[in-house]
């Protein structure tokens, strides 16, 4: 492990949510957070935000959380040549991982090896993350939700970044990607890997383009591989990459509304056309895949020509780069590593479900993985609630992730605030999803809640909330209830 | 026209919304938004702020509107004994209201005058409001947005409610419903009509219970169609009625996890209970016909056993209300009376399209008018967001005005903060049905806030959004928009 800057100082948040505790379930010691209620009964509920929320636990930042995971991995031998959660599933070899994560959905261990088998489902864990508390993600799941984060050259430090990540987990994102630019990347990713419990994704292109001070053109295949190899090495669980913009899909997007809006599609983009050559992410995912396998790293693999508006939605250029995705996961699968598929970004609600139908034939129902998608264009400021509303389709439709939108989406950098509003306008989107597609535990807490509600237990419906604090704020003891159950 | 309190000091906004101008069409004065782009172009938009926000009008609130619609009024003779849109529209009659809400909407007059005749879509227009500008609410239409205001016995007064009026309508809110208790009733609603260019609604039971100090049981049809003949008198344009709560229904809610939650079907389950009798309103809703009729005054026939809860949605008792209100329907319409019909509440997204689908078929396509509905229970300070994920869905599928719901909802009364929070919320979730069931102009906007994003043109994508005040407050100049495209 690097060891973390003396002179950075984050102050995260800790202790528990008001009127819940940290437990901790088996064996494995999985946890959850036991919302005790004043009628005597308690809920637990799925819980992401590590030790930060366990008042036993001691937290000290610049030596990071234990390494939760590292018997399990000291204690496993390759099956196939390969150590990922993928090998291990198709040779019915049940992980610590897979029961850790079976556990905390509430389903049988067995579903979660089968569904990381077939490859509907993954735990991204890079075997360099032990400090991580797996997750799955895959349709048959609870829907999960991703927190951007990230520092940029001009704005916010990496104390700064710390305080979003476990911000953003003690809200309930279940993994965190961090889009840092600028000059300290490494150092910031080093802060968040050691402090995280959950899944940490990136981008390795933006820090491979940094290496080449900016310029697209520049960048090769070494420069890129080393940047991978460097992020697999300080325990990226996994990294979206952006090998399915061909060189000729770029002309499909001439006519658009709004282009490539994808950072990494326009950087690929702009490479294949001054080198007038196929990506070098396509000629060498074949690397790229022995790479992540010895790692297990997953691919979350992007879509660089995501639409960036409603005009652009469904288009050519969108599904062409999708079926390329489609072959690039058969050849990861072919060696044992684990796929995510990216989606959209701005979709009117009737195009929605056709994203998720041709994503599940062309990419072997790898899980999806969307942004939003944004139901309109129309209002920067509230784009945590245009997308929400796709993102809540979208996750029905069968979309295992959700990567969240701030309010500041299009306008500027998320701050704290902004963070905890994505991720629990996301909470919303994925529970409603849940709920949707009748998940066997999901609705126990609505039905805690609405019975509290309509009890007059005030502090329980509180406490069940998403965001008790928010929700007690909002209450003005001098009103009547009835004024809200109006019309 | 009651004279105003002079006491009573509103201080309301006025001025347009920035980078736009109010813009009158045609010889019926339709007004719209009209947003100067800094290329050259411009973009009108469906306009619901009234004089409001023209710069060369002149407010007196004291005074109140200009009877925009008196002439059209006075000009007119009963066909068939009946002065209502209804009538005229099946007597093919285009009246200025059908006009003028075409105009609105870019479509042919005809469309209107059938989808009103066909009792697909109403005109909410009380003969005593000549100060509204018509809009018609209906499926084949742009999704309408109501905002809830109104002054309880212990918050707020009616300066303040006169001018949550002018701010709900500012930002979009096309109906407005006046939902107040307490000692000043009559005197707020005097108020909001006489400064009021769109429809008022009320709920009339709520004024009559205050006339029997709030007992419920000691309500009676003569109170309550005294009530509703004071309202008329008024100019109120559209009243609920929970006329479909039966004294059979009642028990089918006892197993419930939160029993009867709207207000007035509480009312009036109490009333039936503790006389054993049918309702008043439903034993007189004949009467009550004759009356609205006289005013065309639009029925909205209240879902008193809504579900409140998740758990509850589609429930043996929601959907025999239901089918009581398509009776009541089809006995308001042979009087040629306008009719509505309200729906939940909270319901999880798989059991959304079942109500749209059964209130079209029980109640003979009449427009839908529900409150959200919430797509999960758990999470209070955010039901504007819950609500909204279920609001689009259900527009969508053909419901064709939505009731707001705001940040406060379950936890207290609505501040000037939270109108507008939902009234942008609700926009965002009836733009977004507009745009999936591609209502033939909605995409412009789109397409034009898009194009300038693309283009780097930050001043038209800002007064381009639904709310530029919090748009251009939310961007730093100095952050690059990289950021914000990625993952």
């Amino acid at each position: 492990m690097t060891s973390l800057d003396a002179r950075v100082s984050p102050a995260v948040t800790t202790g528990p949510i008001i009127g819940s505790h940290k437990v901790y379930l088996g064996d494995l010691q999985v946890p959850v957070r036991r919302i005790e209620l004043t009628d005597g009964d308690h809920l637990d509920v799925y819980d992401t935000s590590g030790p930060y929320t366990d008042d036993s636990a001691t937290i000290d930042v610049h030596s990071g959380l234990r390494e939760k995971r590292a018997d399990w991995i000291a204690n496993r031998r390759p099956v196939g040549g390969a150590l990922t959660q993928l090998a291990y599933a198709r040779a019915g070899v049940l992980t610590e991982e897979m029961r850790f994560c079976a556990l905390r959905e509430g389903v049988e261990p067995e579903l979660v090896r089968e569904e990381v088998a077939a490859g509907r489902a993954v735990i991204p864990v890079n075997r360099r993350h032990p400090e991580s508390e797996p997750a799955i993600i895959g349709k048959k799941f609870l829907v999960k939700i991703n927190a951007n984060i990230g520092n940029s050259a001009v704005t916010s430090s990496i104390a700064e970044e710390v305080d979003k990540l476990v911000w953003a987990i003690r809200w309930g994102a279940d993994t965190v990607m961090d889009l840092s630019t600028g000059k300290r990347i490494h150092e910031t990713r080093e802060w968040l890997l050691r402090n995280s419990p959950v899944p940490i994704g990136t981008v390795p292109i933006y820090q491979a383009l940094e290496k080449v001070d900016g310029d697209p053109t520049e960048l090769s295949w070494e420069i890129y591989r080393d940047t991978v190899l460097e992020q697999c090495e300080q325990g990226v669980d996994y990294m979206t990459v952006h090998a399915g913009v061909l060189l000729r899909y770029v002309p499909l997007t001439a006519k658009r509304v709004t282009g490539i809006v994808s950072r990494g599609g326009s950087i690929m983009a702009a490479w294949c056309l001054a080198h007038h050559r196929e990506s070098f992410l396509y000629r060498h995912f074949d690397e790229l895949c022995d790479i992540f396998r010895s790692y297990d790293v997953t691919f979350s693999l992007g879509d660089g020509l995501r639409p960036g508006s409603i005009a652009d939605a469904n288009d050519a250029a969108q599904f062409a780069e999708l079926r390329t995705l489609g072959e690039l996961t058969a050849i990861a699968r072919a060696k044992d590593v684990q796929v995510m598929i990216e989606g959209p970004g701005h979709v009117p609600m009737h195009k929605i479900v056709e994203n998720v139908r041709l994503e599940e034939e062309l990419c072997g129902e790898a899980p999806f993985y969307t942004l939003g998608p944004l139901a309109t264009d129309i209002a920067p400021a509230y784009d945590h609630i245009t997308s929400a509303i796709g993102a809540a389709m979208i996750a029905q439709a069968g979309t295992a992730m959700l990567c969240y939108v701030t309010p500041k989406e299009h306008l500027g950098l998320p701050d704290r605030d902004d963070v905890k509003t994505g991720v629990i306008t996301y909470k919303i989107a994925a529970h409603a999803a849940d709920l949707a597609k009748q998940h066997p535990h999901a609705q126990q807490r609505d039905d805690a809640l609405s019975k509290a509600r309509f009890e007059f237990r005030w502090i329980d419906q509180f406490n069940l909330a998403l965001d008790p604090d928010t929700a007690r704020s909002f209450h003005d003891q001098t009103l009547p209830a009835e004024p809200a159950k109006t019309a």
